[in-house]
């Protein structure tokens, strides 16, 4: 008797491939290059399928974004228990950094720059982005193992955080890793002589 | 006699009708809805007079966003003459800032994204970036009134202004102008102590 996948897990299947398309399209084909039918072609999804899951542009990118965020903090918890004693401060500035400076990144920042300026996806990507923000924040304070109630520890991890926001909007045109680990190593010496532990 | 206006100076008008009318399609409309013909329409200019000038809309765009940067460090120069003694730190902090929420960095940012996907676009943007960059990271250095040879100094001044990218970036969503405030207070405190004056 062939093994059979269960509707329910074939639909996940189906969901996760479009989600993974609508990435992969916003990467290299930007926000305008993005639409309905390239993802359910890149996908192998028929149309009508995909217009049952996501009946629009908006709800299909929206959900990939939201997908590949849950996706990138299970990677930062595999961080989270490699970290090493020395240097740790380093360290976590890595990998915070990493995720700006990854096609997820960049897939955000179309998603990010397209709802400047359409009403419609504005709320939706605003909310996603408190939301993102807010963990992305706890994640940082857990990661660098501090107290953010004392001193200015809590400005400070935001501060780092637009840091590498910024580093990853500079990396989206040219590969500038040496002018990054420069300046991650100079933020590494001063958040230790700043933060309070 | 009525005063003539010579064809030289009539040009320039035009030419900047043209460039401010391409910013401010860019901050209202965003990449893909700023197109050649919304810009000769809000402009005032006759279709064969803007082609003249500006063959394609990469040719208009680019020079847009060159024509505001220019704008934009008279601007700091006005800001270099006012400051206080006392409170520098956070006053130059202030006035970086400002720059990366305005809509001119809105306008800089949809060329910038969408330069990301357009091999075409990508190297006349990516030189206009690092010129902008090299410029604005000197007027930082005078703004503060250090000598970036200096111990961390050098680090410190790009990572202030990948920070403020940072910052510029979270505010074409919402205003966080509270958030924005705590974290310049937070950062301008840490500069002072680690600079090397």
């Amino acid at each position: 008797m062939p093994t059979r996948i269960p509707q329910e897990e074939r639909t996940r299947q189906m969901r996760r491939r479009l989600l993974e398309a609508t990435v992969d399209s916003l990467v290299e084909l930007g926000w305008s290059g993005t639409t309905t039918t390239v993802v359910s072609q890149r996908a192998g999804v028929s149309r009508g399928a995909q217009l049952h899951h996501f009946p629009t542009k908006h709800d299909l990118v929206v959900a990939a974004v939201e997908f590949i965020t849950e996706r990138r903090r299970s990677q930062m918890d595999a961080v989270l228990a490699d970290l090493p004693v020395e240097g740790r401060t380093r360290a976590v500035l890595e990998a915070l950094s990493a995720q700006f400076i990854s096609p997820v990144f960049f897939a955000a920042l179309e998603l990010w720059v397209a709802a400047r300026t359409d009403e419609s996806l504005r709320a939706e990507v605003d909310d996603l982005e408190r939301r993102i923000g807010r963990e992305t924040h706890a994640h940082a304070v857990t990661l660098l193992g501090i107290d953010e109630s004392r001193g200015r520890n809590r400005q400070l991890v935001q501060a780092t955080l637009d840091l590498v926001r910024g580093l990853g909007l500079a990396a989206t045109l040219s590969d500038d890793s040496m002018r990054r680990t420069a300046i991650l190593d100079a933020w590494a010496i001063t958040l230790d002589h700043e933060l309070e532990r």
